[in-house]
């Protein structure tokens, strides 16, 4: 019962990330690069993690990488050079042995790009493990900080 | 018949890209960056168009783009700096209003990366049309060159 | 008198922008990538324009571009990601057509990297032209916001 | 007289390498981000050496990096994408403990970016050391391969 409630908990917990779009980002059709989106991912990833109350460096200094396995991505909408984007993130999915992280990408309140990112968790010579139990209950903490 | 044949024959024929990987493109894990892969898969369109007798550049001078509207990655393998990646590109999938690429990246024969992005045809103010009668033909023409 | 207090003023003034290190800015020497800082003086410029009370944007808006005719970098130190870096911007030299940003990047108060950009005003046709007076103005005030 | 005649050579050696504009290196101004060029450099500087015999590579992984400590840059033109670039490349510098590269980056045989990226050669530990002498005689010859 505690558990079905956590766990439903847990699919709607959403942190969300401010991303500046910069000029750097945008190609030549005047919008944000297909292949920026990624990057953005990636910030929301690390912010999550910090919010959570421990950093992704910290994980690789002990030793842990959180590789990406898989991506996809849906691009619904365009943004350009200094939009203030908001991009949400959440961990629909969890296995033993990684998880999946779910990002959704707005401006003005209107979604512009949504995907997913499949991590397994690795060794530093890349042999995949177990999520260390300490991490996993952080990650799948869902109390207020 | 002869369009089963002319098909079938679409459906395998790949087109051959090498990539040699910057070191830019590498992050502190020591491999390629998982965001630089949609990059190498943009070369490899480039290239494609290319060897079937134009090039995007002429189809964005005559105001048509192909913008991306999905694209999903699988990462199998990993590469670093100065390593030759070959990409192989086919488009296995066609609509009126657009079409599917899909690649996979190889290092020594040995398949790092698969991916596809899905494109619709637009005009230079983004509504969506159905894609020039020429360009189709080009771009479906699987005859040798 | 009143203008060498100021001309002094606007030498000594600057303005500190913070900036995360992304994975995606790292190469595989564990250290930010040496083509990352340009990108971090874009945003520093931005950031500066926005503080000043005008963007870039609206300046690209109304048919005026700010282009990147000089770089120069020192790189004294290195940082790698998760670092929250300080990138202190200011103007420290004008023409009427052009202007140069000089910037010092901070990590823990040690300068890590030293740079500028020099740039010249052109209308979209990218024509050198005198910049705006209400730009100028608005640029070299230094009057506390 | 040997030495002073090799001297002359060398400051005359360029090294030409092709490079294709990627729609991921333009930004929205509708040309190459003036970031991009650092990329171009590095690119060079990689086929400099395997030209010359060896590669940036293998001096990795026997220890050693050519970590850049400075960097200037003088964009005159631009280009887009799918342009076809030469960038020319030499050494006209050389210490005992690091060397300059020259660039010189041509489309149409017009000049539209020049730089200088400064080297100094350290260890995996950041410690900076005198060339290898095999290394420096290698980038030194200027005989034709």
């Amino acid at each position: 019962m505690e558990n079905s409630h956590k766990h439903a908990h847990a699919k709607v917990e959403w942190i969300e990330i401010p991303v500046r779009v910069r000029y750097a980002d945008t190609d030549r059709m005047g919008i944000i690069y297909y292949g920026t989106y990624p990057v953005y991912f990636e910030i929301a990833r690390t912010e999550f993690m910090r919010k959570k109350g421990f950093t992704y460096r910290e994980l690789e200094e002990v030793g842990y990488h959180l590789v990406v396995v898989g991506m996809d991505l849906k691009y619904y909408n365009s943004a350009t050079y200094d939009d203030l984007l908001i991009v949400k993130t959440s961990i629909p999915n969890w296995q033993s042995r990684g998880m999946t992280f779910h990002y959704e990408i707005y401006k003005d309140k209107s979604l512009i790009v949504e995907g997913h990112t499949k991590h397994i968790c690795v060794t530093s010579n890349r042999k995949p493990i177990i999520i260390p139990p300490r991490l996993l209950a952080i990650l799948k903490d869902v109390s207020p900080k």
